[in-house]
């Protein structure tokens, strides 16, 4: 596997899929150089025709790594955890991957495209409700089954990709103004997995294209 | 692994996720019960109690396997395919693997959660214009990227995932009147999966709680 070159993460600070993406490289310990694409600037850095090649869907983030181009955050994380050494995403445990991967899903499929901005900018004045009900019918789901799942964190007592997945989801809540006090698993794991080194280095308030007023 | 008891799967026969995990059965060539999840009748029998302890997210499908429940087909299908023998869902390279999910999430995340029933329902008379946008949006990045991936089928010439998760798109794509011609290889990967029988048994038309008049 030729890893001479550092990957290149094309991503936004403030994108919850470019952040998966930043913490799974940071767990990992994985050096990267981080191309920033502004969702915002010029209508949306992502709808250029440069752009479109690295990533059709116009979405961020897409990875060049190991001489090829990749989006969809998921698939990243699980190629980097197959490929690189370091602590493992995803359990050894059938079960337990399966479980990782529910959650992570849950939150990639059944949460997160509902309330990104593409979406809520077409549904218009009714953009902050519409966000609010599809965070809270997820977290109202994901709550019971992290109950039956979690320990230190999502699954069991290891960071895996379920982990990577909540804590963005978590900051969008809060960007919608979801009270996560109503969610008190998804709560006592946010808290714990924010004071983790990968989680802050990784912050959108923490990256090379983060506006100063948002800086931390 | 305790496998003496068939894998039962709740799910409804039109829609695409539970036809996904149904196509992976059959791949692997095991055999399940079915339990029919009306997502029509009494206003949506995913919404019961007794549902909601199978899949708290109050979605199809839900699948009980090896004495634990899981839900999110692609979670399922990797488990499937990591716990049984037959023919492999995801390909032994990593760059491949890596393939095969991004095709699968780019359908999965970035297409069907924004059509499928209980969102469009949300969005009321417009309903078959947005389900058509989000549908069109991502086939124009999914044949650029199949176009370099495909063989006979998605990710070279062996079925995988990503093969699993088009042919339901493109059959929810001509339910919503997409003009799939405008996207050879879309369609010439669909036309080849939809003649193979894994593809076929499984399909909406053939399943126990097909309504009459949609028989095939």
């Amino acid at each position: 596997m030729a890893t001479q070159t550092k990957p290149v993460l094309h991503g936004y600070f403030r994108s919850s899929c470019s952040w998966r993406v930043r913490i799974a490289f940071a767990l990992k310990g994985i050096e990267y150089d981080q191309v920033p694409v502004s969702l915002i600037k010029d209508g949306g850095q992502q709808f250029t025709q440069q752009y479109k090649t690295l990533n059709p869907m116009q979405q961020v983030p897409a990875v060049e790594i190991d001489g090829t181009t990749l989006s969809q955050s998921l698939a990243v994380i699980q190629y980097i955890d197959e490929t690189r050494p370091g602590p493992r995403l995803l359990p050894a445990d059938p079960q337990k991957r399966a479980q990782v991967r529910m959650i992570s899903d849950l939150i990639a499929s059944g949460i997160q495209p509902l309330q990104n901005l593409y979406v809520i900018q077409k549904i218009g004045a009714e953009k902050m409700q519409w966000a609010q009900h599809f965070i809270d019918r997820g977290f109202q789901a994901l709550e019971p089954i992290l109950k039956q799942t979690a320990g230190k964190y999502c699954v069991g007592d290891e960071i895996s990709m379920a982990d990577i997945c909540l804590v963005p989801q978590v900051y969008n809540a809060e960007r919608f103004k979801v009270d996560v006090g109503q969610y008190p698993t998804i709560k006592r794991l946010n808290e714990a997995l924010v004071e983790i080194e990968a989680f802050k280095e990784s912050h959108p308030s923490m990256q090379p294209d983060t506006p100063v007023d948002l800086r931390a």
